[in-house]
Parts: C-alpha cells; structure tokens; sequence
C-alpha cells in the first residue's frame, strides 16, 4: 500500500503485481472524467447499478463516461441482498450479448456491495474475463468489498459460494454520495471499519472510541481518514494473500457467526454488517471464555459495536444447532474441521480450529437473544 | 513444454509457472492410483461425466480413486453440446454444496470436451475456485480442450460466452478410451489435430498425410504420436500466451467460420470437430484468394480435410448473412473490428483484420453448400 496527496483526492494503491490497481477517495469524483475514463478498456461501457441507486447517480456518471465514441450502456437491477443471485449476473451477460460487446468492453459497478460482487463476478466470467471498475457508494463496499477481489453470488445453501477472484482496473470512491446514505446502512458500514481495528490496530480502535458520534454525524472528514486507515489495512493483507491461503481469511472476523444469521433469516432481512456486527461480539466472547481477552477489552468491544448502531444480541427464533449447520459449509473450514477467526488480544486476531465444542455449544446457547 | 519417457506413459508439462502441469498419455491410466490420487487437493472428490461416459469408465475410475478415507461421489450430466450450459454447471454446483464440499475438494471431469469445460467451469468458480483434474475421453478433447485453461459455457447468443481461465493440476489421458471412440467424434478430434500442422508445423502436416488412414485406423501408437505432438504444439503457445492477448489467438484456426455453423445449426447438430474443419478449409481459401496460399498448398488442405472424414461443405440453409452476423460476436473482434486468423503458408498462422469486405462476402457467398 503507498499513500499519496499530490492530487486533490487522497489515493493508495493495492499492490498486486500486474493487477495492481488504485483506490481514490474525495468528494465529486464522479463528476470529473479525469478520475474514471483512463480506467476504461475500450469504447464499450456497461454500468450495473440498482433501482435505489440509478435515480441518485446513474446519469450523472453516464454523463461523465461518454464522449469519444464511447457507447454507454446500462443494467438497471433490483435492489438487495437477496437479489445476489445467478440469475441477475445472468441479466448483466444478457445485456452485455444483446448490446454486442467484445473482450475490450468495461463493466462498472455503481452501488453498494451486492452489486460490486455481481458486476465483478459477471466480468469475470463474460468471455472469459473483462474489464471491470468499481465505483462503490455505500459505505460498507467502500470499505469492503471494493478492495481485493473477491466476487460472487450466493447460492440457497450458503453465501458466496459461487464466484471468482477478479481485480477491478480501479475503485473511485466519491465521497458525497455517503449523504445520501440511510443511517443503517451507515451502522452496517462501520461494523467493517470496526473490524480492521479489532484485527490489526488498535490505534485505530482507539480513535473510532474517540470518533464515533463524528462518524456516526456523517461528519466527511472522519469519514475520509476511516476509509482510507480500512482500505490501508484491507490492501495491505490482500496483497500479501490474494486468493485466501493464509492471512486473509483474518477479514472475516465475525462472518462465520454472521453468515449463519444471514442465511437463517433469509438474505437482506439483517444487513451483511449488522451480522458483522453481532458475529464480532460472539468471536469476542469466545476469546474472552478462551482466555484471550480481559473483561476490560471485551467491554470495549461491546461499547464500540453498540454506539456503532450495531445489533448486541442474536435473534431469538435461531438455535445453537441452526448457527452450527450453516457454520459446517464455511469456506474456511479444510475436510469438516471447523475454524474460527478470533482475537488473540485487541488488535490482533489469529485462525483457530482447536475451539473445544463444548464452549462453542454453550456460547451459542447463552448468547443473548432479541 | 518438456517431454520425459523415465514412466510407462509419456508426459509433458504445460509452463505456467505457479500453474505448471503435467498431460500423461499411456494405455490403462484409468486403472492406475498412482497416476491420478496425488493430484487430489483433499479427500472430497467429485467426478463429472454424462450419461454416454459414465457406463464406459465411472465405476473403474470410482474404484482407483477410492480409499484412504476419500469420499468419492459423482455428476452425470446429460450428453452433448446443447448441453453445454449454465444451467448444467447449476447442477454440478448443487450437488457440491449438497455433498457440503469445501474449497479443498477436487473436481475430476471424465468425458469430452463439453464435460471438461463444464467441470472446469464449475472448479473456476465453486467458492472462488477449487482443484481440478481432467481425463478426456476424446480424441478432441485430448489434444484440444484439455490443454490451456478454458473453461465455460454456451449463451444461446453464442458459443462459450461464459466462462474463465483455470488450469487443472493434470490431465491424464488413457489412450484405451479411443477404442470405444464413435467414427464421426474421432474425424472431429483429427480437425483440431491437423489444425496444430497447418497453423505451426509442416512437418506434422506432412506426417499427417502419410499416417492419415492409420489414425483412421485406431492405430494406438499413431494416435498416441499424434496426441503428443497435438498437446506440445498447443502447451507451447498457451505457455507464451495463458490469456489469449496475442498468439494463443492462432488456435482459433476455423473457428471463427465453424463457431457460426454451429450457433447456425444448433449446437451439437455440427461436431465441433466438424464445423472447424469446414472453417479451417473456408480460412484456407480465403488465405489463397489473398495470395499467401498456391493452389498446391490449398489441393493439400482441402485433400487432408477430406481424408479425415471431416465436411468439405457448409449447410446449404446458412447465407452470408448468417455468416457474418455471428461472426460479429466472434471474442477475437476488438472494438467492432473483425479479425480471423489465416494462413500465411502451409505451417504458418496469423491474425488478420483488413480482409477487404468483399473479398470476404464472396467467400461466404460461393463457399460450396451441401
């Protein structure tokens, strides 16, 4: 990850040899050519984007991609995680065959999370692999699922697991269009922003205590300084464990519990970070029953997820056993043997498959319940 | 490529770097452990094959890969090239997620080329990618489509428009499956095979003519020969071009023409094999009317085309027209632009985009029907 100011945005790249590629963060990026057009492969330009986000952007960066011959077109999909399925990339291939469009073409993905992973997996797979550019405009794809390549689907059995790892040319994060966003979707966000600082600074952690009801106030400078410290950390693990190996499955801090209650109350019901959210409580306190954590440090945790507008408490309707059978399909686990991300101290988080299943069975049990 | 006869098979290996990977070609590797189980990333294995394969070879190749604790399950698909869909890799998907298979399963595709680059889609993509093995079972897709990474599937608007790059950790191939091996499938196979001598190498072209009615013949060490050099022409242009951005493109030899036959007549009703001798001879006539061919070198192709057993014709129903509004679609055309790849001498291939409009309409005009 290299950091630099000498634009009026602030900008980091993720280094990944040939695919390395650039994030710039600042206000009105989508306005400004300059930003987006020496991204784009060609002269054919597909935007993906969703029935909430279209009204709120979509002309305006139409406006801003054409010009030179450039034939820009766009899929208009419904909004939502449960919409994050085969059949709505199918719409995007469909699009793109009517409309014609070779190897040289660009999809760009304007939207929040679902449709980053969708447009991304579609060009991954449109001929074999096309351009692609991410123009995320929730803060939770900001800071997530616009850095390092993952994209996919979800299937009726499990979450993501249909997709591919895909590159974007660059991600441009326009930093006006948080206005616009609705305060949960704001909450969902920073349950990924809190993440990086339980896993790997605890700095950070520290200055979102201090910060919280700034970031919570929509407040862009802090919001700027959050997303740039999260894509920082996010780069920097990605680069060094692109297709998950290692290191990397460290970033799913609380998405093992978290994947199971997405799954259990139907896909969009709870939103991906308010899942985040709980799951990284539940990963805390089995660190805490593990010895990990002080009370002091889980204290902390519980205080920072909940001024974060984050849900505390599971729902009532999903028993020890649900949480364990979608647990059993995560893709972490190797032949059956289950391992979780915990925190081995505040800042620090390690993959464990040695959690003794009485104490699982008993936290998902005690867990509190709403 | 390097070529080794240290074993009872011969072997080369693709260069891919990180991806390298050996092709065995031997008599009874079906029945040989040693030859397919260290190339399993874990001990969840699912083959895939379709109802024409599976009676022949399923149970044997079940029985060498069981035992150490391995939990061996199979797809069986139906057979052919309309088959070849999303809608196929669905099924192979469900099932995976079905068995509650992870990241560390492998994927073995025993059968054709269709098999092959359905299972290999379904590994590109299966939690973002999982190990995968391929055993072909025909001469095609021994010396063609198990060799280079490509995997996908059809979209009713055009052949393999969906697909990715992934390279399987082996291919083994058991030249015992050519006994069983239809007529009409083994001149399909002998295409792609006289494709590697006209595009690289006059001297194969010239061992071609001479052993033709051998290979005709099932002659196992005329194919076996053939087979190798097939796989070393194409392991060595693939390992200086994985993703087709320049000379891989000389593959494509035919297939311009013979993808628009296909699409034209549904697919399957053509062979692959077929459509892609009938286009390779339409590219060799165009490369004479251009002037790069004498009519001694086109009276070669055109009596080595036909000694096959390939078409020397094209459907009487298809126009021009037909013609040309598939061949738009063609993935090789950048930005609008039709390129084919053409013959610059007998053992000799380029990329062509300035053939003169009507240059070409009369080609596709006078081209004899049948």
């Amino acid at each position: 990850m290299t950091a630099s100011s000498a634009s009026p945005y602030q900008r980091l790249h993720v280094e990944l040899d040939a695919r390395r590629y650039p994030i710039h963060v600042g206000p009105g990026l989508l306005d400004t050519p300059d930003m987006l057009v020496p991204y784009l492969a060609g002269r054919q330009v597909m935007i993906v984007t969703n029935e909430t986000v279209a009204p709120l952007y979509l002309e305006r960066l139409k406006r801003t991609l054409s010009g030179d011959d450039r034939d820009v077109r766009e899929v208009i999909l419904p909004d939502g995680e449960h919409t994050k399925t085969l059949a709505s990339v199918e719409r995007i291939w469909d699009a793109l065959l009517a409309a014609g469009f070779n190897r040289r073409c660009t999809l760009v993905a304007l939207g929040g999370g679902v449709i980053g992973d969708m447009a991304g997996y579609a060009a991954a797979c449109y001929q074999r692999g096309v351009a692609f550019v991410q123009v995320p405009t929730t803060l939770l794809s900001q800071v997530d699922s616009s850095v390092g390549g993952k994209t996919g689907v979800n299937h009726p059995r499990g979450k993501n697991m249909i997709g591919a790892f895909w590159q974007p040319r660059a991600v441009l994060i326009d930093t006006d269009t948080l206005a616009t966003l609705p305060g949960r979707e704001l909450a969902a966000g920073l349950a990924e922003v809190i993440k990086y600082g339980l896993i790997q600074d605890a700095g950070f952690l520290a200055w979102l205590e201090a910060r919280m009801s700034s970031l919570r106030g929509l407040d862009v400078e802090a919001l700027t300084d959050a997303i740039l410290r999260s894509c920082a950390i996010k780069a920097e693990i990605v680069a060094r464990d692109e297709t998950e190996q290692g290191q990397r499955a460290l970033l799913n801090l609380g998405h093992t519990f978290g994947h199971a209650i997405e799954a259990h109350q139907g896909y969009g019901n709870w939103l991906h970070g308010e899942a985040v959210g709980a799951g990284m409580l539940m990963a805390a306190t089995l660190s805490q029953r593990l010895g990990w954590l002080s009370s002091e440090d889980m204290a902390r945790v519980e205080t920072l997820v909940a001024s974060a507008g984050l849900p505390v408490t599971v729902p009532a309707a999903m028993s020890a056993d649900d949480f364990l059978a979608a647990m059993r399909l995560d893709k972490k686990n190797i032949d059956g043997r289950l391992r979780l991300v915990l925190l081995s101290g505040l800042g620090e988080a390690c993959v464990y498959d040695d959690t003794p299943p009485d104490m699982l069975k008993a936290l998902l049990d005690e867990f509190p319940r709403a």
